[in-house]
């Protein structure tokens, strides 16, 4: 653990301090509602970390490493919270795995939240064992918080919920998400009430009594940056749940689209964003300046950017 | 690739057969459509592979190895498909990892099918980052096929069947899952439709270009043996689709619940046993002739049992 950190795990009293607690405290020191996604791609890494040969999966996963750490370092100070990419590292087998490990390692003792984006789902013991795998003090990945998919239902979402109560961690549940293929099960409406909703309400019913001293629980919800309207009617729907938002500027989400995710305080969000910040240096807009040879700092500048437009947007943080 | 194994990953012209042909040929070869389900559990393993310290994740992952792959050797030759469960090993971090690798190598030497449980899914470039990671030639973990869970929708799938196309690989899409909380958002009707239908219609319409010699295609569907019913309708709503029914034995799906899984021919489907194979040294009707000191003899007869229990409602496999 990283006891010099800004960001607290446990309490003076050592009990742990919940993870919605702990989010909205980095938002207000950081000063952010940013999430930088840590999405390492082979073929867009900065020339001097591209490996020599793309299918050396330890090669690889060694760039991916060293791409993330030096991303976290960046950006260390600007932003609460990462999201590493599950997908990107397991597509190198056990070598990605390792990286992984070590770039969430890297990311908490640099006094950031952890978010595993995994969409993790099973049922009974399964539940329980990804539960196990990701969240609680006794983890081996050491997350704070996991996605995971609901598509199961709700008896296998509550072993995430059963890893939070009374630890430091948290989960997002998908609810509506950011692809235009999301409603192909998410929109279908039965007895007057779509699926998101069903998801949304579950959310707020499991939170209810789960509530920190920052009005949130630990059961967040995934609403995408590229259908405003939902997310306004979730924020509603979701008043005790984090919104995590992805679709935030490649898939086109702009800092408008996501206003409505934001409680009253411009807390209760986090928008992501992951090849913009990671890959600024090949923005038009930062090329100039920075180029390949400088992309920690396009990252960086990117991410101040993006804590600019988004704290344009959210209410008391201007 | 083992060549001398007798389920083919490629024809004699090196083009590559479907999984699906090679899954309905393993199934006629051995006279199975039993799946063994390899979900090692710490506290369920035979006392001399139980490790000393329950969180030293390196021995528990070796014992993992240890035990998954010594009980492939128990059942190569009775079984055509083995179904890891990416969870347990998870839950050790990369060290489970690692071990997972080797276990499925293993399966794959052994002659053997692997469907690893991971029910992943994605959008876009990570749908296909999960893809690459787990199915195709050039995948590092070499997996025949892939459970995953369609929640974000149509085209969150595209990425996995595009992986199937022109290779030897399969996925296996959530459908209808045997927990009791399934129907959360699987039985919701919508336009007269359940979602759960959307989802099979989706998988049929997917295979209807693809079917191989076999009259199955790349997209199988996961259906619970603890819902007959749905069974029989998932069966006939989904002519080309190979059906892994999970929640057989121990979960409490009987060979009869099963039975209308299979065409008319008693194939297109295979039946996941996890506990009940893995763990028979425990069960009481095997612990007299076995015990602890032969849990894999105890497998083995388990697998011997089941596929007797099969073949007797598997039509013309009797």
């Amino acid at each position: 653990m990283n006891s010099g950190s800004a960001i607290t795990r446990t309490s003076a009293t050592s009990q742990a301090v919940s993870f919605a607690d702990r989010l909205a405290a980095a938002i207000q020191q950081r000063r952010s509602a940013v999430c930088v996604g840590l999405d390492p791609r082979t073929a867009s890494l900065p020339p001097a970390l591209r490996p020599a040969i793309a299918d050396d999966w330890a090669a690889v996963a060694e760039s991916y490493r060293t791409f993330c750490c030096e991303i976290i370092d960046a950006v260390a100070d600007l932003v609460p919270v990462v999201k590493p990419q599950a997908a990107f590292f397991e597509q190198l087998g056990p070598a990605g795995m390792t990286a992984l490990a070590r770039v969430i390692e890297h990311a908490i003792a640099s006094g950031l939240l952890v978010v595993l984006d995994g969409k993790r789902n099973d049922i009974g013991s399964t539940a329980e064992a990804y539960a196990a795998a990701y969240l609680g003090p006794a983890s081996p990945w050491r997350c704070d918080s996991l996605t995971v998919s609901p598509y199961l239902g709700d008896d296998s979402l509550d072993p995430f919920v059963a890893a939070c109560d009374g630890t430091a961690s948290g989960i997002f549940v998908l609810v509506k998400t950011s692809n235009p293929g999301g409603g192909f099960l998410q929109d279908r409406v039965s007895d007057g009430e779509s699926i998101y909703r069903r998801v949304a309400e579950w959310v707020t019913r499991t939170n209810q009594s789960r509530l920190g001293s920052s009005g949130y629980g630990p059961v967040g919800a995934v609403v995408g940056a590229t259908y405003p309207e939902q997310l306004a009617e979730l924020r509603a729907a979701m008043p005790g749940a984090f919104i995590l938002i992805p679709g935030f500027g490649a898939q086109g989400g702009a800092a408008a689209d996501v206003a409505a995710g934001f409680d009253a305080n411009g807390g209760g969000a986090i928008v992501n964003n992951s090849r913009n910040i990671l890959f600024a240096y090949q923005r038009p807009e930062f090329q100039g300046s920075y180029g390949p040879g400088k992309w920690q700092e396009a990252a960086r500048a990117a991410t101040i950017a993006m804590n600019e437009e988004l704290n344009a947007v959210r209410p008391a943080a201007g």
